[in-house]
């Protein structure tokens, strides 16, 4: 494929300057922000997609790899829109759909932005990187590196028994344990990895896998018309927000669409960094928060002002849901529609049902609710083990 | 749409006496036997597939259903296909590729027959349902019941904390818990069945489900071109091998493939019955036969003769693969393809390695191997948890 190595750049958020994809990159060379990702190609569809490829490859040209034919695929994307009927029923919502994001390699999301961010790693020589283990995002990452052939170590800090810490034994990766919290593992990873001379992936802070998430606008776009009025998403780190806001910016550019979807964040009332930034208020978590939601218990998601900014440039906003609420509508997906999720993926139904209250959606509205990841994936709660 | 109620019809496998579809039938009645159902449908693509609709609806016209906006579905169908490019090395075979059935509402390939068999049952106007609770079968027929709105009764008899019946619990099923074996399980929902007027499923006999799991065959030939030499699929009750088969020559006989890949099932060594059909022994299961494969722990499938003349009438076999076997591949799934399935779905590499050896699958030849579950639904076999 004769595509320049500049056809992307890496571009920081802070003061602009710009960096090529010769090595992997976090941070500004100038000013340590955060980085996005921007493409050297010209708006309209004709040169940004590839029609005849599987998966996420047929969007190729936008996103920050050399050549699809190199691409680390386990088979994610093309994942399911389908309507809720039982829950939209209980909301009476006629027209709810959901884009079921289980159907992935891994049962979550987060493999559309590992199979971007691992065929980064393997194009750049890349071949061990750490991460955190555990959760959705390590479980993904681990089952990439081990398709790509990379060594992947893992380091983790609670929960060994859990599922994800289970499968992500099964491919073969070194996991070190650490006595403390999120930060101490921090810590203990930046010291390996300075010691041993491994790449430290911090992928919740990679541009690179905001691209891979992107990829849901592109197909939402693909498989609802007209689109829906309404998006409702998730928010921890926040990078299905920030990839539907970026993917939709796109086809915007492109011609493709018109009008971006209404985009709202939905956090748990314990982790609501993103909703006291757009409400305007203080905010950090209770010495003892917790949620069922544990794929969104970040108190410091590292684009908190871009997420704004999703949120807020596509007329959408943030809601925070209490626990009792994510519980109902987890129990409801499954007994009403079958459908068996983690608890952090109900609270997009939570969210739907508060901003209906708030009259911000209308019955008539078409709302499209992101289904992040499958029930088996995370122990049911003993507080949702009651009938419903 | 105007199709009429004798678009298909259901034939005895034995007397070959034919019954209409206004009500749900698994046995013939005239001979009791097995059936098998047939359309009254000129061969040729044209009348028999619907190119617009998405997943298995496009196969509306070969389905037993009456109209595809009645379809029950929760996304199934459209299964990736993904080369195996580590667990290919290790065989030495350069082109081995894996339909990953796993990509599905609930994680294992039993979703296709039961998307039509809940669908069958609506038509109907059936409103209560009663088998098996347990294994994917359960799950995946309890999810189908409540997203149709019908009650789901289940019958159990092994392991109330596996995360299969965690799951079934989730969809507001009623179990009953049996003491005793299958057997025992199978008496206690006929006795119940005749006494409250509810229908006994027994989707393991069901006809229609067949037709669910033949979707499989379709979209190989729609993924695949050319087709692959070996098709390899693990056999229990055979629904998987059944519909590749009926699949298959339903095809040939529209034109749409000139021959059929060779169908190959994989059973354990300790519960082969299909191996000992075609290799010509009689065989019962030991005392305490077990194997890691639990998906196909089955001594008594229903229709032995035909997965038989599947295998054979296909130019394929059957072959039993040993625990040991099971388990290493298990883990170099896992560790070398980064694809983590329940121990039942390693099966079939384990089969390939042992067709390999006999010489009867070639180095350059083209295979496929069905990955029927993901492994979370399984817990880890103690004996897989060492080191690779």
């Amino acid at each position: 494929m004769v595509r320049s190595e500049m056809a992307f750049e890496l571009v920081c958020t802070v003061c602009g300057f710009r960096h090529d994809g010769s090595r992997y990159r976090l941070h500004c060379d100038r000013c340590t922000g955060l980085l996005d990702i921007e493409y050297d190609l010209p708006p309209g569809t004709g040169a940004r997609t590839v029609p005849g490829l599987p998966g996420l490859c047929r969007y190729a040209p936008m996103l920050p790899i050399k050549d699809p034919a190199g691409f680390v695929t386990l088979g994610e994307g093309n994942t399911p829109v389908i309507p809720l009927h039982g829950v939209g029923r209980d909301l009476d919502l006629r027209l709810l759909f959901a884009k079921l994001e289980y159907f992935n390699p891994t049962c979550s999301f987060k493999d559309r932005g590992n199979a971007i961010q691992v065929t980064v790693l393997k194009d750049l020589g890349i071949t061990a990187a750490v991460d955190i283990a555990g959760g959705n995002a390590g479980h993904s990452l681990a089952s990439y590196c081990a398709r790509a052939g990379l060594k992947f170590i893992g380091f983790g800090y609670e929960d060994p028994q859990s599922p994800k810490i289970r499968a992500i034994e099964q491919t073969g990766a070194e996991i070190h344990w650490i006595e403390g919290d999120r930060r101490d593992c921090s810590e203990a990873m930046a010291e390996f990895c300075a010691a041993n001379g491994i790449l430290n992936l911090r992928y919740s802070q990679s541009a690179y896998f905001i691209e891979g998430q992107k990829t849901i606008a592109y197909e939402i776009a693909e498989q609802l018309d007209p689109l829906p009025d309404h998006i409702m998403a998730p928010v921890g780190n926040g990078s299905i927000l920030l990839g539907l806001w970026k993917g939709f910016r796109e086809m915007v550019e492109d011609g493709r669409i018109q009008a971006i979807p209404r985009l709202h964040a939905v956090q748990s009332e314990a982790f609501r960094p993103l909703v006291a930034v757009i409400e305007g208020y203080d905010w950090r978590p209770s010495l003892h928060a917790d949620t069922v939601a544990v794929g969104i218990r970040i108190s410091e998601p590292p684009r908190l002002a871009a997420l704004a900014s999703a949120c807020q440039g596509s007329g959408g906003t943030a809601v925070a849901v209490p626990e009792a609420s994510i519980l109902r509508w987890y129990r409801r997906l499954a007994s009403s529609d079958g459908i068996f999720v983690e608890p952090t993926s109900a609270t997009v139904i939570a969210g739907t049902a508060t901003l209906i209250q708030r009259g911000r959606i209308d019955k008539g509205d078409r709302v499209l609710t992101i289904l992040t990841g499958y029930g088996l994936k995370e122990p049911i709660p003993e507080s949702a083990a009651t009938a419903n």
